[in-house]
């Protein structure tokens, strides 16, 4: 196999350590120039220890000087900086960014949410959704997916297809704490983390609330927006999203019903996991896989939908979604690297 | 101060060991004899190691033997194991049931989420509710709530009760373990747990789902149900219950109008904390406590009201509830032996 | 009782989080004023929120303006920031210091492992050690024990004063996290403590080893030291630290005589509590409390007495030995506003 | 490559499921029988929801007819279940046992910590201790060691080999929960595990002792024993061990010495990951991954070698020594299947 040659930008991170982890396990690539910020020249021994192959590596600086030149780069960069160094690379590089800078379509959105100017719209990194894996095969550059949008949206997303609800969805969504970042944050700290759990960014202010408006609206036929009421919730566990999401039934619909168009939908994705009927997703069964574990079912009494999704927000949700957005854009198997086998317990 | 004599049945449980918890910090009771089923014969120091004035203890047999000739008994048992017992204490002595026998008001709801014969229904032993602390002072029978109920009706009632919502709930609530108890089950391991987030009864099938409906239908007028979309989560911490809970708003609310419903709603409650306009409970901050920290706000994309409490389902949630139930019954201070500072971090 | 007022310098930290949550429970004092650094001017409802009653009040600066004029000052500081202000209150003012400014007697062992100056040496806040009670009863300045020292001193004074082990001792102290302090550092993030035990400070750099030699040592006659090897771990939980300490026995000492050499010697102390034989001790069972669980055992292979004890290190570690040594400096009830019941599951 | 077929008896637990999940990623076996007792039939979708591959499979009864005709048969049975079922399967299978029946030497030794009748000793599966690979090599019958004895032994082996300490080593050891196992006990659940550190087996009465003690003793010349003294600990995470291990210098050593010692009886092994210097392990890193990660250094004061390892119970700990066991066995790469990189945070 012809070994490809990646770059990886932001790789003291969480977000660039799992794409390294994930790549460590590639059979088709050569991992090359590895960069930091303020931490440039530091062993990424002392930084990722878990990255055992890579203990003696050294990051080098964030420049077009040490990521050009490769097949791949991926970037894993505090939002807004990657617009920058993506503009200086050739667009025969893929460039996957795991950041948020370019997952929007609307530039009023993005700035109202992020501040700054909206970078730019690259292809989204959610193979799942109709039509997209074949624009990932063709595109050299990819915005990966926010992750709590992977979840939410899978969740949800056969439901709003097949109009069996309302386009009036509650999403609550507790994550682990990785999702928020190795930057150092006392309300972050591990005495403040265990034993509490916590809701922030409520009443819609979360960032990720516009791109799982977009997500599900983009099912719809027309203009027509899904509405979304999303609530993140900060829970005492390094990795993982749970989210719980339900919408009023549109008419009569049956649990079995439910489960059979979420069946249906799934059947052929590698890594969407509808458990058997009555088994309800956890975390603990995707941490360091791929995979998606859903289930479904309707509530007769609230006459709503409700579907639950478990996904590692830094495999699925981040890294492996990089990977497997990789993998499609250079033509390979699409889920080399990855796995669908989660650690536990 | 006269000394109340009282008794705890299911003394070796963890809402029992709350119960003592909170009595060996009450100045005004005596603790008299504590009972166990299938650990009769066991010292308190091997069951509950926190209790260390009571080390020496040991746990005697449940029966009117042992409970009869106190002022106040606890009862901790598992559901469908209250009545019994109940019926054959004189109607002076202060029963005080923190299972769920005796909270339902619809014997068929009973029977339904429960199995068995509905035993009755009592006084229900929420003092915030309207009207509700009067009742419980003239009671010797008082059925403590459920802790998901606890929550989920203190977070959402103000709203119901000022109209401002649509009778249509959805409550998410991610709980602590200890909510499911001291027996040992497989999925409730330690190494099951850490790291690991779930869903269960989702879907309305879960036993607090009714005690919710009935709390806020109470403060509709007239016959009308409030409908409740119910979903508990397991969470990584050993104690401690975080709600979100949402719901169509009623016409145009702001924020602020929102905030001031609850401000008044629960101006004169002792347990109840409103917490500084923008700053969301967590649930560490009530570990220990008789607390409830809540907050509102108003999503105007979603239109939709989404409020957060916080409590610690051992405490307030049962314990805690309990005490406090019985200081009203006693006329004693309401807020005798219970605190609303929390152990943290 | 006559009110007496104290004050609490640092409130916004752990240490100065847990006096003021203990003094909240006495019955004897009245909160005055409360300072910080960069955070003078803040709510402390903010900062601290599981403190309700004192949600609305705000920080002052911490100086001799604010400090001035209370019956007790509580220093809760950083490192060697304990000596000028405490320069600057009256000699009648009850100065009690959490931090390791005053501990050591050796001005050259507190530069080596401290930096800086010495700023002189106060009596030392175990009043479980011989003496010590009388000398904290008639002191006006009191240095309270590092959590360490506390646990690990406690659990070897009655074998190295008994003359049962060689002074030879290993031990390893698992800990929680808040000893750690509430400052944002990377390696403390709870994405990076949960699921993670680690060593630190190994061979002998930590901190508390010289005053845990100094403590010991003082069992001894002449000048003798006891020799020390401490390793401290960080291991996943917030509060708490479990020392398991051993040592060389000399000569033939069965299990029984150790116990009852600790039974003695911890006969009438209300905050030491030698478990049941067989039992050991856990750290749970602590959390909030002022007791230090003990137990003692003998290991006839490897020829070692095994003492473990368990503590909550910012409770009886910190907080609790504050207001124990307060209690005992205002010729108060040694116990008041402390507590043997922790608060378990 | 020629597929070789495993089967693997008691799927259901800790180390089943571990060895299933480490052989997913093998590419050179095809999974065969799985079998379990009380839940033979049960789907493992149902048991083992992370191994998505294999949700499908259901569990077969524990015999000869499940288990026969097979290339290798992985045990992982509980203590005492292993004899009879390896004594009915053929001299030419691979037979690997994750439990404990065959790995004591000293058939009294057995008795006295397990009970029963001793089944028997096998070639020890540590391949990292000398001449013990190529003993391997020509196995057919293989005990896997336990998890502290593994981390235990790796990380005192050199000093002891080398003659840098006395033979009189104290080891404790931190371990995660998920080494007690599935089966349900009330001092394992979440609610009693999270926030809570215990001692237990203290005084040298755990099961493990022996085989540190058979581990290092036999680098010594002649018959001497290396004295063990032992103490586990349960600390709050699903998965992994740190032992803190030391023993008194024999004679002058420093900390470069020691480590050179240990780098250079490491410096081929592709498991054993000695860190830089300075840098001390943390469980997290080897999560998921066959590596152990070690640091050494010597206390001037208390003239000690102290050593510090961190392995994954499950992993290097039981199901990856299986596996790298098989592949010595088999004559394939011995890291086939396996990696050093874990997963973190």
């Amino acid at each position: 196999m012809h070994m490809t040659t990646v770059a990886v930008a932001g790789a003291s991170g969480y977000a660039g350590g799992e794409v390294l982890r994930l790549l460590l396990a590639h059979p088709g690539v050569e991992i090359g120039a590895l960069t930091g910020a303020s931490n440039a020249g530091e062993r990424l021994g002392t930084l990722q220890p878990h990255l055992v192959p890579l203990a003696d590596r050294v990051l080098e600086p964030t420049d077009l000087g040490t990521l050009g030149g490769h097949d791949v780069v991926f970037l894993a960069l505090p939002h807004g900086q990657s617009g920058e160094i993506a503009a200086q690379l050739p667009e025969s590089t893929v460039v996957i960014d795991c950041g948020a800078d370019f997952r929007l379509q609307d530039a009023a959105e993005w700035e109202t949410f992020y501040g700054g100017t909206h970078a730019g719209t690259w292809p989204y990194g959610l193979p799942e959704l109709p039509g997209q894996r074949e624009i990932l095969a063709r595109a050299t550059r990819i915005a990966v997916p926010g992750c709590y949008p992977t979840v939410s949206t899978l969740s949800l997303a056969p439901a709003v297809a097949a109009g069996i609800i309302e386009p009036d969805v509650v999403v609550v969504a507790a994550s682990g704490t990785s999702g928020a970042g190795k930057a150092a944050k006392a309300h972050l700290l591990g005495s403040e983390i265990m034993g509490n759990a916590s809701a922030y960014g409520v009443g819609g202010s979360h960032r990720h609330t516009p791109e799982i408006t977009q997500n599900l609206s983009g099912l719809l036929d027309g203009d027509d927006l899904v509405r979304v009421s999303f609530t993140p919730l900060l829970v005492p566990m390094p990795r993982g999203i749970l989210a719980t999401c339900s919408a009023p039934l549109r008419g009569d619909v049956s649990a079995e019903e439910a489960y059979d168009v979420y069946a249906a939908a799934y059947a052929d994705e590698p890594f969407v996991h509808l458990l058997a009927p009555g088994q309800w997703p956890q975390t603990k069964s995707v941490t360091g896989s791929n995979a998606v574990h859903l289930q479904v079912t309707v509530d007769p009494a609230a006459r709503r939908l409700v579907a639950v999704g478990a996904v590692d927000n830094l495999a699925k949700g981040t890294g492996g979604a990089a990977v497997q957005c990789m993998n499609l854009a250079l033509g390979l198997d699409e889920g080399l690297g990855l796995t669908t086998v989660g650690i536990a317990p």
